[in-house]
């Protein structure tokens, strides 16, 4: 059995769609118990209606709510009866294995250190989501943004987590790992990533591949790609800004006409299917790795399904005891 | 009268393209003149069945050429006759105001410094492309490259020369400046941003706007961008990645049944227009700024109205006087 403590509050459509897909995982997961973490009467309000194995789903009532505009490291320490210093805090006392949440990102992030902690050995905790590729597999990026100054000691724990994380929990074989770089020749590099290359390539448990141009990400050329979080974050941002761009563009185009709407409503089955290749929320959400117990951060906009496969996630996170493999090659006691 | 020496070897479609390019820029704008550097007999052969004012357009021989594949540092010492050193000799010796190229990013970069070299005062030269917003109007994203290692004050010098161009080259009055950054908060940032922000507002010379996330870049909410260059490089390549899958998968989409064929026939003529709005070629190559001439740098795919407008866009760098007003703004005889 995994315990799931999910942030009932967290997000743009919660607490309605947070415990839609809390339910969803319950169904499709008789190992899988979840403890609700938020206001109370309104999770119950969002559970009218509804019917569930009362046995697998607890409320665990917290009064305050961590907004996205509040400052991260001061709304861990004021607000402590908020859903995700509740939520964090269940994991830390081993009352829950994992704590979701579509909540700041921010707090997650300082609050996964804080309060839940990093696996002795491990020095610092990148937050990894994966990416969607036009190849449909997907790959992993890490550090997308928990440590904007990062040393080459912390992307080699990147890249051997990161490792670790595609191949027990999204199943691929021997994942390439390869360092973000501006181009594929050795001398090419900032100081960072010439410091990190020779590490990585003196790794004999993980195999990486070498560099790789933020061109080729979307393109599945490699399975992990690392990086310290400054330039995750403006991979990951970037690569969701210009697909937002070039969707709005494609809208507009539609709409422009009675020919285009026509033409946009022919192509539309074709094209919903061919675009869910490039959305990776299939995957559930980005983990913190490297904490004493998972952190799962899903998008702000999460709705049930992606909530659901976070919920999911957490489960194989649980029973391939990747905190665990983790702990053993990274941690104190290797 | 300005004098643009454009690399007639250089990029995929070299040397047709180019010299087409290159007779389209000259009907256009009877205040240029073209120097074509290349292997004379190759440009000859492209000259065929066109017609061109003759005292205007110039073959200067060059044997060599710098493959992409070539290290930069290496190629630009040792091939002395290649295309780009020749063209970026003429810039050096003031018998061309520009050089345009559709060669070697690498070559091109550490030869504008070496060759053309700085402004005196300007501490490094940064790649600036415009980049394609949804709103249709330009943004400037430097450095993209060219200094993978940058100083807080390096960085200042990029936000002061990237208002000036956007200012005088593309016509935004007061341009929007803001920092590639993490968040939106002041506590948000790596060590480089945190040490550049109060340096930026303390500028009296440029409109800083404070931070940009890079998710908002193609959302066109600052009109310059200001970053060192591994960044730069990771927000430009991330950019062009995911637009080019997006594209892929739409492609996909369309070509999967008839139904969708149809659909794409129809709403073709919609999509290329709106399309057209994400595409930045229009405003020509993107500058190294801050060298003693201009040096300009188009994709390694364009064709020849990318190739004409880069001819065009130097013209009205010339006529602006822009490394006039850098050297005053930044140079030693401020």
């Amino acid at each position: 059995m995994v315990r799931v403590a999910v942030d009932a509050m967290g997000g743009d459509n919660a607490p309605a769609e947070v415990v839609k897909g809390c339910l969803e995982a319950l169904k499709n997961s008789p190992e899988t118990q979840v403890l609700a973490v938020g206001k109370e009467e309104l999770i119950r309000e969002a559970l009218k209606g509804q019917t569930w194995d009362e046995e697998r789903f607890t409320i665990v009532n917290a009064t305050q709510v961590i907004g996205t505009g509040d400052a991260p490291v001061a709304s861990i320490r004021e607000k402590k009866d908020s859903s995700i210093v509740v939520g964090l805090k269940l994991v830390r006392e081993g009352k829950a294995d994992a704590f979701v949440s579509a909540g700041s990102s921010g707090a997650l992030l300082v609050g996964g250190q804080v309060i839940v902690g990093r696996i002795k050995g491990v020095e610092r905790a990148p937050f990894a989501p994966i990416l969607p590729t036009d190849s449909g597999k997907p790959t992993l990026l890490l550090d997308a943004g928990a440590n904007v100054d990062a040393r080459p000691d912390h992307l080699v724990q990147f890249a051997q987590m990161g490792s670790i994380y595609m191949e027990r929990a999204i199943g691929v074989k021997s994942p390439r790992v390869a360092i973000l770089n501006v181009g594929l020749e050795e001398e090419k590099g900032n100081a960072l990533v010439k410091a990190t290359f020779p590490l990585l390539r003196a790794l004999n448990n993980i195999n990486f591949i070498g560099s790789i141009e933020a061109r080729e990400v979307t393109h599945g050329y490699a399975d992990v790609c690392v990086c310290e979080g400054f330039t995750g974050n403006m991979v990951l941002k970037t690569l969701e800004g210009t697909a937002s761009s070039v969707m709005k563009l494609l809208k507009k185009a539609i709409l422009s006409n009675t020919r285009s709407k026509i033409g946009g409503a022919m192509l539309k089955p074709a094209l919903k299917e061919a675009l869910a290749e490039f959305d990776s929320s299939k995957f559930g959400g980005a983990p913190m790795l490297g904490l004493k117990g998972l952190v799962v951060k899903t998008h702000g906009n999460a709705k049930a399904t992606e909530i659901c496969n976070a919920v999911l996630q957490c489960r194989t996170f649980h029973e391939e005891n990747i905190s665990g493999l983790i702990a053993k090659e990274l941690g104190l006691g290797n």
